[in-house]
This record gives C-alpha cells, structure tokens and sequence, in this order.
C-alpha cells in the first residue's frame, strides 16, 4: 500500500511517521510513504503557492495550479488507476476504525494537506474523492491529522503488524474498551498485582479480564456497551440450546467469542 | 503556556511539531514543547522500560517506575502545583474545540504518551488526572494524538496567532462549517470564481458566503445545523421587535451575529 501526501511541509511528515512500526512495515515493502512537496510544482517564479482570497478576508489561500499539478505528476504513475484523495475538513465524514478499514483495501491513497486558511474550492472540486474530518477542532493545517490516518491504516495493511501484535487487536473490535494491564514488579508503592492475574488459572484470568472490560465500558462508554449487549442478546436469541445455562454476562460473551469462532472455523473447512 | 511530553519518542514529537506557526510562538515566548524521554528515567541496568504482562497475553507493557520518575522530575519544576496529565485512551472524554478551550487555560499540561500494548494500570492511576481520546480508532501510541491536541490547544493560547488569523478561526466557533474560497486566477480550467466575489459590494458578499456555508452545514452536518437554527429561533423570541421585518434564513443570521456584537461591545462598555 503506498500512502501519499501532497504538503507544503513534507519533512515534517516525513519525521513524525518514523516510529518502530512504520518504520519496520516500510522497510518490510509492505508500506511505501512519499510527502510530495507542493511547492515544487508552481509555476510562479517566486516559487509562491498561495494569494488572497476574492471578495476579502483575512489570511491566505493555497492555488489550485501547484496542488493540481502535483496531484497529476502522482497520478501519472498510477497506470490510469484514479486514487482515492482524501482532504481534511471539519465537513468531512468522521474518521473512525471502520473507515480506516475501507480504506486499508486501497492500493494507494492521497493524503491532500491544507494549510494558511484554506484550499481554492476549484481544485477541491476536481481532485479530491473523500473529503474526512478526525474531530470537531480546529488544526493548522492537515499534516498532523494525514499522519494519525496513515499510522492508523498502516496498521490494518497486512504484514506490517507481527502475528503477536495483531491478535492484540481484535480485541478491540470486540467492542469494549480494554481491561486495566499490569507487568513486573507484583508490588509497586504499595500497590500489588490484582492476586487473579498471578494464579496461573487461565479461564479465570479471561473471566476477569472480561468482566473489567465490561465494567468500564458500561461506565465510560454506555453507547458501546448497549451495542455489545443488544448483539449478545440477538445472538442467544438465535442459538438458544447454547445458552440453556444460566451463565454472568462475562460468562455469556465469553461463550459467544467461542461459538463465533467455531463458527467461523467450520465456515472456513467447509469452503475448502 | 508549556507543553511537556512523556515518550519513548522525543525526536518525532519534536521533528512533527515544527511548523510555520507553533515555531514562531515558541520563538515569540508564548508556549514552550519540550519532550522528555521516559527511557532516561529507567532503574534498569538495560535501560528496559517494558515487560511482558501479568497474566499473559501478547506485546509488552510499560513499566511503572520509569514513568513515574519521569513525571515526578517535571512537577519538581512546578512549585507544587498539581498539572493537569493527559493520557490518550478509547475510553477517554473525547477531544473537540471545547475541550481544547479549556486546557488552553492551563499554566501546564503533560501528556502521556503510551507505546506497545499499554502502561502499567497503577501508574495511570497514580498521576493521570484526564483520560482523553481522539476518536474510535487504533493507533501505535499516544504521540502523534498529542501533537494533534498540541497544535489545537496552542492555537488558543493568547498571542500564538496574530490578530488576522485569530479573525480568521472566530467563525469556526459560529456553528457553522466554512463556505468555499476562491483565489487568483479568475478563471482556473475553465472554472470561473463567482461574480460575487468579484463586485466589491461587501454586503452582497456576506450574503453569499453565509448562505454557502448555511447550505452546507445543512447537507453535511444536520447536527449542527439544528444547533444553530434553535439558537437563531431563541434568540429572535427573545428580540421580537428587532426581527419583525421578514428576512431569509442568512439575512436573519447576520443580524443575530451584529446584534451579538453590539451587546457584547455594550456590556463592556458598561464595564468600563
């Protein structure tokens, strides 16, 4: 998957997706990432990008010619294939994990970076496919919310997370926000490892681990927990021989993982 | 206002924050970044600052003591007072303009930045005072939320934009998403600026542009959009005699925001 950016600060970009895993994931070949410097392609001897903008108004705007230009000289590359362009604004779909996912299947994805007070509608008009908004705020220019979508997708592109780290991830497309995690030492000022954690009992480990999970979901976000309920709920509904037991919720969608998993399992052998 | 960063990361912390505008209000002297990397503060002899979790499971954890020391070593600097530490989780109060406000008005902030596959609960517990989160997505830490967060709290801070561009950012906070903007040339493939935006009849121009940004807010966030029509409706109750005459939706939002004006420019007036 190969990520582009189109922005008048390519180095800045280029820096601060440097971390462990990006950087293992580009020199793996699994991700390519390219900051394309905007200013490279005007056609102003002066080397500007940006003018006032018509009808007045403080501030400036980037034109469309050097954003336009720079956006061919990538598209020229992609054998007639047109990339999906994404630009950052608060009008913009909201970006959340499952968008992420959507667009983790593309082959390449431009990231188009606004900066000073905007773009020249024109040039929105004519290159940009999806326009998306990471939150209700106000940032200077789209870089920083460009560089938490690519490490975001990156992510999902696969082989860029080991096996290890992926399985750490479905966890949270269970639906409920993570159970509280502890490592060495057992006692830290004065407060000890939970006792459950260092029993070596693995189906209580899980028990507890879900039933923390559950708790603060429920307290900290109750639209995440009403949806996991409602599916628990629909699922028994549907396979209700399996829940005759009178079982805890966490025993209840622990049970549900399994089946789903089997599931999925027999769905797989049976298409083979 | 100063800004500190804990993380195994420093150099993209720093390297992703350089732009145009929060260089020059570090320059200016209205804010200060400083990252401080968690590793210098291990006990370890290896200088490890992770270990596999209590209870098993996959990644590695952050350990307690190098955070805690590491965030000890600021608060010294700190003449006891207690700041405020953000900790980037799912299950944290969701970041936006409003929120960003009120951390603007902080002396202080710190942020926690997580890396692996989380932090030691008893240290989050210990010295986080806001758990925060981005938006409902995955990523490998907590730095590139806090330079997002960083550069939209920074934007708040008194003198960090001149005068034009705070005029700029006034109409973020009217409910409203931005109408488009234009630039040199007139005429872009074909693509003409409005002639509006060319007459030079100011009137007519903020009329246009409201009206822009009203239909666009309709179509692409309903949500706001019912916002500001309710507090258009409330205020016109509240001043019947100065919406009498029959006007368009625009013409009736541009009077609530010139009456605002005067009462705001009245009151502190009287003040005075």
């Amino acid at each position: 998957m190969n990520f582009h950016i189109l922005t008048l600060f390519p180095e800045m970009v280029e820096a601060g997706l440097n971390t462990s895993i990006l950087k293992r994931a580009i020199e793996g070949g699994f991700i390519t990432i390219k900051a394309t410097d905007i200013r490279d392609y005007t056609l102003d001897k002066h080397k500007k990008v940006d003018d006032y903008p018509y009808g007045g108004g403080a501030g400036m705007l980037m034109q469309a010619q050097p954003v336009f230009d720079a956006y061919k000289a990538l598209e020229k590359n992609m054998d007639n294939r047109k990339p999906r362009v994404l630009f950052m604004t608060p009008q913009g779909r909201r970006f959340d994990q499952k968008f992420a996912e959507e667009l983790s299947k593309e082959e390449d994805l431009i990231f188009l970076c606004g900066h000073y007070e905007g773009i020249d509608e024109r040039v929105i008009e004519e290159i940009v496919t999806d326009e998306v908004s990471l939150g209700d705020f106000v940032l200077t220019g789209g870089e920083l919310a460009s560089m938490v979508m690519i490490d975001c997708i990156s992510r999902l592109v696969p082989g860029v997370l080991g096996s290890e780290e992926s399985a750490v991830d479905e966890s949270f497309s269970d639906g409920l926000l993570e159970y509280p995690q502890y490592t060495r030492p057992e006692e830290w000022m004065g407060k000890r490892v939970p006792d459950v954690l260092l029993s070596g009992n693995h189906k209580e480990i899980a028990k507890w681990r879900t039933a923390k999970a559950l708790e603060r979901t429920k307290e900290k976000r109750p639209d995440m927990y009403k949806d996991m309920t409602d599916k628990l709920d629909t699922f028994k509904s549907q396979n209700p021989k399996k829940f005759r037991k009178k079982r805890s919720l966490e025993e209840d969608l622990m049970k549900m993982r399994e089946l789903t998993a089997q599931m999925s399992e027999e769905t797989k052998e049976n298409e083979e």
